[in-house]
């Protein structure tokens, strides 16, 4: 239970009615140090992590990340990306190369792994992805992307050198680009509003 | 009061023990839509705000950013960046050119216009704007950015042609850009972790 908040009348919020409760402007937008240090290390520990909106799955089973997503409503005005844990599994048995096959497409990495920083020192990985839909010969890129973040520990898959499991847990950050406006210059493009760049820039 | 949240034992939250309590990762990231749609229009209007974060000052009465922002802390891990309602005056009488001096250095104009759209249309016009310190003709260039924010309303000065004053309110958002980071790109740029790229890009 997230935060053991009480109205006036001593009822106690549920998860979305406490996150819908505050104030206008206020959204779910951790850092990249507090996703890895807060949430995706103790989640391989196996402690208790802070309140949060990521949910547990198997990522590679869901055939396109629409169908992913369409099992998990964001909360309007608090959130603008899916947060999953997900295992990983190995491409191949000898190798530590991860899966990114689904059913219906693949994920393709499209950067170079960055460093998650705390205190100077790195934490973990962050990698981005893009989903391609459909056959590999004839797949076609979509406006989906993925970061993933893994934690910075060498020899952590030495447990599972003999079965295909590849990661207990990495945390996946899903979200669809936003199409016809360029959210990453601080000079706005467009001189007119028109349904294509509805969305204000944060 | 922002929001009328209690804790077990009854005790009411103050304002800041109430936004410090949300879960880990949310933060104050309003919309430039929220920004004009639901403070500035009603706090030009004179209707009740919701809970917000956003101070009344007189901008260019503050010498440099540093002299404004000092006056008010930012609540840790939920703020990064200051808002505030101020009022314009014009350069010159005759005429709507905004002064942009203030008694330490002059807010400079750095884009053009741009839109804030909702639902399709204009409800107001951002400009962006970096401080200069010092006189004029020996100005230096800080890092200091402001995100001017106005609504869309033509005529609404004509009440105070004969006064220096251009507007009674235009909401404003000042942070100091993040030097040695490009926190636009979806690449990442660094490779490894040092003091220079601390925080954790969103």
């Amino acid at each position: 239970m997230c935060g053991a908040m009480y109205r006036e009348d001593g009822q106690q919020l549920n998860e979305e009615e406490y996150i819908e409760s505050f104030p206008l402007g206020f959204q779910f937008k951790p850092t990249d140090e507090e996703l890895v240090q807060s949430y995706l290390m103790r989640k391989i520990k196996n402690l208790k992590l802070p309140c949060n909106r990521i949910r547990e799955v198997d990522l590679y089973k869901f055939p396109t990340p629409q169908s992913l997503v369409e099992k998990y409503a964001l909360i309007k005005n608090r959130e603008s990306k899916w947060y999953f844990f997900s295992p990983r599994i190995k491409k191949y048995l000898n190798g530590d190369r991860p899966n990114r096959i689904t059913p219906g497409g693949y994920w393709k990495l499209t950067g170079r792994d960055a460093p998650v920083c705390s205190r100077g020192q790195t934490i973990g990985k962050k990698r981005t992805l893009c989903f391609y839909e459909g056959k590999p010969t004839s797949a076609k890129k979509t406006n989906w992307i993925m970061h993933e973040f893994r934690i910075n520990e060498q020899g952590h898959t030495t447990s599972y050198d003999d079965s295909m499991k590849l990661d207990d847990w990495v945390l996946c950050k899903v979200f669809e680009r936003n199409i016809g406006s360029n959210a990453t210059t601080q000079r706005d493009t467009t001189e007119v509003c028109n349904d294509a760049n509805q969305q204000s820039l944060e």
